[in-house]
């Protein structure tokens, strides 16, 4: 299939040269003109993707938010306005429910599909060409896209005809991943106050009833003390932020989540903002006094 | 050898067949003289363990908590002064480092060996006889009780010669376990508050970066509505109750764990105490108005 991906980040490169594996033409689309150029030497069009609008299937967003998301389809040009009615806008971003069910909407009125696809599996499953996708909307166009699915995930699960139902199990999942990012933190700066080096609480917790997908992913970061980012900090106070908002219009009671959240935005007052998310363990370890 | 076994709860009773199974003679002690009977008719021994104090290689403790653990040692009639000088003392009982060292310490002047020597890995893996120990104490004990840790256990640890070592770890994987608990619990109601049953819940999470070990374990429990504790939810303020003393000591911050422990007691004043620790999940449920 022809696809124009928007936002070549650490996942959306790696996704773009998956769905070139699986034979598909790409365009990529990026602010940083290196990346674009990057991708054009593994394979990527070489051409402005404006000059192929009648042949393009299929519009894939992995760009950082909403704000993004909406600039990409609606702004000046608006790239809804010149998409052929069979094309189908695939948005793998985090955004809420409601933004999905919105944008859904307001694509509907132009005539267009859009699918509400987020994402799972971080820097290394998007790499491998094996993340989840939790997709939800029209199911015909899923099946029509089922091509480009193939060549990046491992897994996707169609969550219902409606938009908003990838989002919220996507919301979901970041309620889990972000709270075990900071449990992981909390309880490695813990131990090493009671003289469990972190050598010690890798080799023996993923043994353990404590262990998470998050901890056996992230812990290796710390104990390199390599902070480059695959997943910076500052994306959490908007993932977790989502959820905040979504709690506070229904009266639902979090704790756990503000409490991550809290702890995010204190890291972020610390300076960590465009660190790896695993450097939140900094905050604790400062507050201890232990050099990391 | 020749085992003397305190304490015939859920974990207890299996880690005792599993020594039996593992060629041990085992007497159980226990208030509940028919779990007492329950463990002689699958071959434990039938006679009464003070009858052959001459014999007792090892006491393994698997009682509720350190009170428990001070009167089966200490209290009228005291058993450690009855033991011989080689007899080792196991405690797989979760209590705090600091408590582990003094008792330590108490022994020694008793020429007894203690192992600080926690378990993970919940009812299944005590099942199972695949426990993960986190052993800390004299060396040449751990080495002495190998057919014993052989016999309940998949891997052992040993973190080190003092008591206390294995404790903290043990605290550090409880810190983690707890909030995992009471994460998966707060994301699938807020799941379920956006359309998400618990059923696609617990098809799609796993597949994800949000998953944990807790999560795999106990939502099944929340999808089968089950309650009958394997863990009950009272076990926690005990366990996140170690963690806060000794944050409160250090003057360290942990506001995740903090968020944990006060969710236990809002579900223990809310009548769940005794039930499966998976039933937080019903605090969150009362709270939205979801029939579970």
């Amino acid at each position: 299939m022809n696809v124009v991906l928007f936002g070549l980040g650490s996942m959306g490169f790696s996704i773009a040269l998956n769905m070139l594996k699986g034979g598909h033409k790409v365009w990529g689309v990026d602010v940083d003109a290196d990346k674009v150029a990057a991708l054009v030497a593994q394979g990527g069009e070489p051409t402005v993707y404006s000059d192929h609008l009648a042949d393009i299937d299929a519009v894939v967003l992995t760009v950082v938010n909403e704000a993004q998301v909406t600039c990409v389809l609606f702004d000046d040009p608006c790239l809804c306005d010149q998409l052929h009615e069979h094309s189908i806008i695939i948005c793998l971003s985090t955004v809420s429910p409601e933004f999905a069910r919105v944008t859904e909407q307001k694509l509907q009125h132009k005539n267009l599909t859009y699918l509400d696809c987020p994402m799972s599996g971080a820097a290394a499953r998007a790499k491998s060409g094996e993340l989840t996708l939790m997709a939800s909307g029209n199911e015909n166009a899923i099946a029509r896209v089922k091509g480009i699915f193939d060549s990046i995930s491992a897994n996707v699960f169609n969550l219902g005809s409606a938009a908003g139902l990838g989002s919220a199990m996507k919301a979901t999942n970041q309620l889990l991943a972000g709270v075990h990012i900071m449990a992981m933190a909390e309880a490695m700066a813990f131990g090493r106050s009671q003289g469990i080096s972190f050598e010690r609480f890798m080799e023996v917790i993923p043994k353990c009833a404590g262990t998470s997908w998050i901890l056996e992913n992230r812990a290796p970061t710390i104990l390199s003390g390599d902070y480059t980012p695959k997943s910076t900090v500052d994306i959490w106070p908007k993932d977790l932020g989502i959820i905040q908002k979504i709690a506070e219009g229904t009266g639902q009671n979090i704790p756990i989540t503000r409490a991550a959240l809290q702890r995010y935005n204190d890291a972020i007052a610390g300076g960590l903002a465009s660190e790896d998310d695993a450097a939140v363990v900094k905050t604790y370890l400062n507050e201890l006094g232990i050099e990391d």
